[in-house]
């Protein structure tokens, strides 16, 4: 909490506008040694001159070799540490899936699984179909609790959500999933006294569905993980005094964005929209997120070319965000996720940071290797939220 | 207080010295894009010459984006962490007038106000000129409080100090100034048991001070900030084992030595002086603190030129220092002025640490670009003393 507080302190307001364009997986590998990245094999002549005249660096979006979910990614760039505001497994999935989390919900991840006589023998029911997947969760909906709401919402494949609403519901729940084959499923316990309720309301359920998906064999069960609330997070406006807004098309980067108080404005999936977007509202905001999530798509579908044009035509549009003037725009990725992997990954991710006092360094490339020789050089992703407010002029002197 | 604890268990005494010359708001800003900042339009021969066989970097003196003041950017550099150790706004303005703070001391800033039927309505009444601020500190002198000695002096415009000094005073005091205009000021408040008789002391001295000063418009009024005692600071011999000694001309610069523990020697304020005092007490200490203060007024007064003159004069006496043959020279600041912004900044500081043991990396100029390029990258300021210790041969190897 120290880096809020210093924030808290020392925010100013004054009219500068901030423009973070996260591409989604913007870091990537060679798909041989030697040869270019995603990144730096894709003809992005806007990116690069303005990378020359930018600060540039690596950033490290969890820490030294920790492959991040979307989640914590966006949460450290926008400057909350994710290893200190945890998000709960149930309330990421739900934001995942666009679910209208209230704040006094308790959600959790839900997975149907295979028992034979009581004990696991698949943790994911041999990753059944979604269609399946839906057709048991509208099964499961019929099964009522006293009190309270509950919400049944397939996922994928085995993957569900399952969200209780009401008054004096609270996190602080075990799993049930016990990791392992051969042993049964556990009850939900609480780690807190205030929490007992809501255990016991969560094992009544799971006794019920058991009870339903007895004859629907391989998901003839189902576990529970991370049964948590909406973990309440300060909103940027607290923080640093902006008035936010997030301008992306999926639900999952809609919903970390709610999670820090921005308004999620209405915007169509094309980055030309979004930048659309952002020009219609411009006046409205200080700080603008902009997520273009094509990229990443691309590269766990292992697709290196498709991943180099999704970057270029990135770089045709930024003409037009600079032509908005932003006082500050930075350019970055919430992780890499490299067409070599097929997957999110730990790499280090291309940003640049420009500004008036942005102090540009010799980077005159926007790529991996480029941007290994800025200034800001290998960096936490959580320092970025507040160099662009230095650089927005929104920070006062700490101490005489 | 985990690094002190590895200082003091690992440190070594030997006859090598180390040498820290902070030249004040070293960092800059180019004028235009892609122009030189004032130490890359500065001729530095001897500098660029030494960063080529030194170890260099870009220190951050507090934190990304934060723009320290003049004290806790000088604790960072002693290796103190600013956010951790907090001296009080009442300790520091009182250091910067050279005031000679007791350790039972609480020491508070004053700022003249302006009410209207007990309303505040200028914060800073109007930033009176100093002279009136001298003549209304006269007539608080008469304030006579019950078992204490109170001082006032004046600082500059509408900011004065005011010191209780007798037995049993405690910091931990809330702050008079409620920040906004249209709201009375607010009384000093106890935030601990202890210091429940010195908020009523300085509330009695309000009280007077009212009376004294209500003819006195716009100044009819104060407020008190930062109401502490001297944080009570572990010395440098303490930390490191190092006998130090600090050489400034400016109060507040040996001001914030003293909280260190460092001797304070007497020194003539041009650079040519301090090089001189150095060389006269260079056998008496272990450790020296030069302090350059002209690079940073020129940078505050927006003169790029005269800040490219100092930095070129300071550059003609590096071979003086050198002359000594001190085991570890530092070149750095406590944190960049730019003349463009004529204030301090965020910015990081442009270092080197010149030792036999440095492992010199290809830096061949002591600029902002060129330490970007440094092995030690961009670096917190409170890691240069522990490397100034290693390269004095001062610390100890860390387990077996």
């Amino acid at each position: 909490m120290a880096d809020f507080e210093l924030m808290q302190e020392l925010q100013i307001a004054n009219d500068s506008k901030i423009v973070m364009l996260v591409i989604d997986g913007l870091g990537g590998l060679p798909m041989e040694p030697g040869g270019p990245t995603e990144l730096e094999a894709a003809r992005t002549p806007n990116l690069d001159h303005l990378a020359a005249k930018s600060l540039c660096g690596l950033s490290v979006p969890i820490g030294p070799g920790i492959t991040p979910g979307s989640g914590p990614a966006h949460l450290a760039l926008f400057g909350y540490d994710p290893l200190k505001y945890e998000i709960g497994r149930g309330v990421m999935e739900a934001l995942g899936i666009g679910f209208d989390l209230h704040d006094e919900d308790v959600a959790a991840r839900g997975n149907f699984c295979t028992v034979e006589k009581g004990l696991i023998t698949d943790r994911r029911a041999g990753r059944i179909l979604t269609e399946k997947n839906v057709e048991l969760c509208q099964l499961l909906r019929g099964i009522k609790l006293p009190g309270v709401q509950v919400f049944v919402e397939a996922v994928k494949e085995h993957r569900f959500v399952l969200v209780l609403r009401g008054e004096g519901l609270e996190g602080g729940l075990t799993e049930t999933d016990p990791q392992q084959l051969g042993v049964p499923p556990l009850p939900v316990e609480a780690l807190v006294p205030e929490a007992e309720r809501t255990a016991q309301l969560f094992n009544q359920w799971i006794t019920q569905a058991r009870e339903i998906l007895a004859d629907h064999r391989p998901a003839n069960m189902v576990t529970l993980r991370g049964l948590a609330k909406n973990p309440g997070l300060p909103s940027m406006r607290e923080v640093y005094g902006l008035r936010a807004a997030a301008i992306a098309s999926y639900p999952m980067y809609r919903g970390v964005a709610k999670l820090v108080g921005m308004d999620v404005l209405d915007t169509g999936e094309a980055f030309e929209e979004e930048v659309e977007t952002l020009r219609a509202h411009f006046v409205d905001y200080d700080f603008f997120f902009v997520h273009v999530k094509k990229a990443d798509s691309a590269g766990e579908d292992g697709d290196f070319e498709r991943k180099v044009s999704i970057l270029e035509h990135v770089d045709e549009l930024v003409p037009a965000i600079l032509d908005l003037n932003p006082e500050v725009l930075i350019i970055t990725g919430d992780h890499s996720t490299p067409a070599l992997l097929k997957s999110h990954s730990w790499h280090p991710v291309p940003t640049l940071l420009h500004s008036c006092y942005c102090r540009a360094d010799q980077t005159d490339e926007f790529s991996e290797r480029g941007c290994s020789r800025g200034a800001l050089g290998r960096f936490p992703a959580v320092d970025l939220m507040p160099i662009a407010m230095a650089n927005a002029l929104r920070l006062a002197k700490y101490g005489a």
